[in-house]
């Protein structure tokens, strides 16, 4: 019994570092978190353990993304996308909402912009690849560029 | 079951401090961390129970802001300051790195903002009062407007 | 007919600065703009030109705004309204997005943020009242904040 | 034919520093500026008019900040700077900064940042190369850049 609790813990404490109460990838953590080893380690000593997607995530997980224009970038595990806004407020504004939940996730995108065009390129460099943090930061990206649309 | 519980708490708490990268904190919780009640509680319990500025935080810390120029507001436990800069590229480029900051902490300031001026009050609804957050955010405004003089 | 094709360029120049290209106020600027003494004026000067917002102004332009939610001020011509988001994240940028046009314009708000809340006033201190550039700012955070409903 | 392009030089100058703001040089241009065809052109027409830097504005205008650190780009009438910030809250910080003249200038960076790296380029796309906006931008940067040292 205790030892089940003391995972349950783990487990959220975990999510919360890797990806902030994202509670989906919070499932997927279930089986990669260990109590004892976790309890105590830096976020960086977490990320690793959480590591890059498994293939099961990179299913369940990255294949919206690649529906929705990202795509996988050559040698290297990362996605990129470039998105189209009406005019520099629009892009970035967007650049805004990404950077103050980049700067809470301690995770930031590598980005270019010229005027009303933000390209950006997502990978996770910790653990030299694509981790949860890069498809929640994509999917947020998403969302908040769907808006102008 | 007490004992369960507080492994729970132990590791939700030592999440909290890694989350905000204090690895200060994070290398002096190491030792410090205990199976008090107090360590189980959510983020919100967490900082009531971290509570108030006692007033030996309120001499060493809150002195120096005080020295700064902020003030005690009246008939609430606040700190307020007005920042004056050049002009609004200034004052708002000001904001934008204290919003990074207060995001990333989750702890925001009320403030009002016209052209080069700045108002700030600070206080933690949470523990209804000054807390070591407040001292933290302050001392960051002290620090980003300082660079404008 | 050289004389027309200076009067039209010197209310599309003036209009230029006082308003950035808001055709809609180009037109009721018609009225009001005159070549020579005109033509070489500092911004402020444009601006006081420009005026207050007419009586008609003040029910085609203003009307809309009202009817929005932004209300008159006790006491004093300017217009306020307390907008409300999800969370720092959207307010943020929502701001960010008026500051650029604020700065674009040299028109800035008198406005209020704590969390998800931006209270904003809105008036033309040259006038000392509302103008068209308080109906632009307004009519642009109207269309920004309407993004995240 | 030299006088002629005085004129038009005086023209633009007065229509950029009124926009500008600058209301010294608006004195100044009060006796200077003439009622040529130039006035009312647009601000592309009026950019290209101003072209790109003449040597003689190389040398006095682009040297200091090739001395700063900026470099001519290969195959290219552009200057590129490579900043480098403290951390990600520094960089996006003076992105900002640089967001609000780019935008009221309308005159927009290509830029790529990732965490505290932000590297630029500037040319002007109007005229194909080099323009005093660009020297403009790139020594706002340094100013802005240079009190993060």
């Amino acid at each position: 019994m205790s030892f089940m609790i003391s995972r349950l813990a783990a487990v959220r404490y975990s999510a919360r570092t890797v990806v902030d109460n994202d509670f989906h990838s919070l499932h997927h953590n279930l089986r990669t978190v260990s109590l004892s080893s976790d309890q105590f380690a830096s976020n960086k000593e977490k990320r690793k353990m959480a590591g890059k997607l498994t293939e099961e995530q990179r299913k369940t997980d990255l294949e919206p993304l690649l529906k929705s224009g990202w795509t996988v970038v050559n040698n290297r595990d990362a996605i990129y996308k470039e998105f189209l806004f009406k005019n520099f407020n629009e892009a970035f504004s967007f650049m805004t909402r990404v950077a103050l939940l980049a700067e809470k996730m301690d995770h930031h995108p590598e980005w270019f912009n010229v005027y009303n065009k933000v390209q950006v390129t997502l990978s996770s460099h910790d653990v030299n690849g694509l981790s949860t943090r890069d498809v929640k930061l994509a999917t947020f990206m998403e969302q908040a560029a769907g808006l102008f649309k």
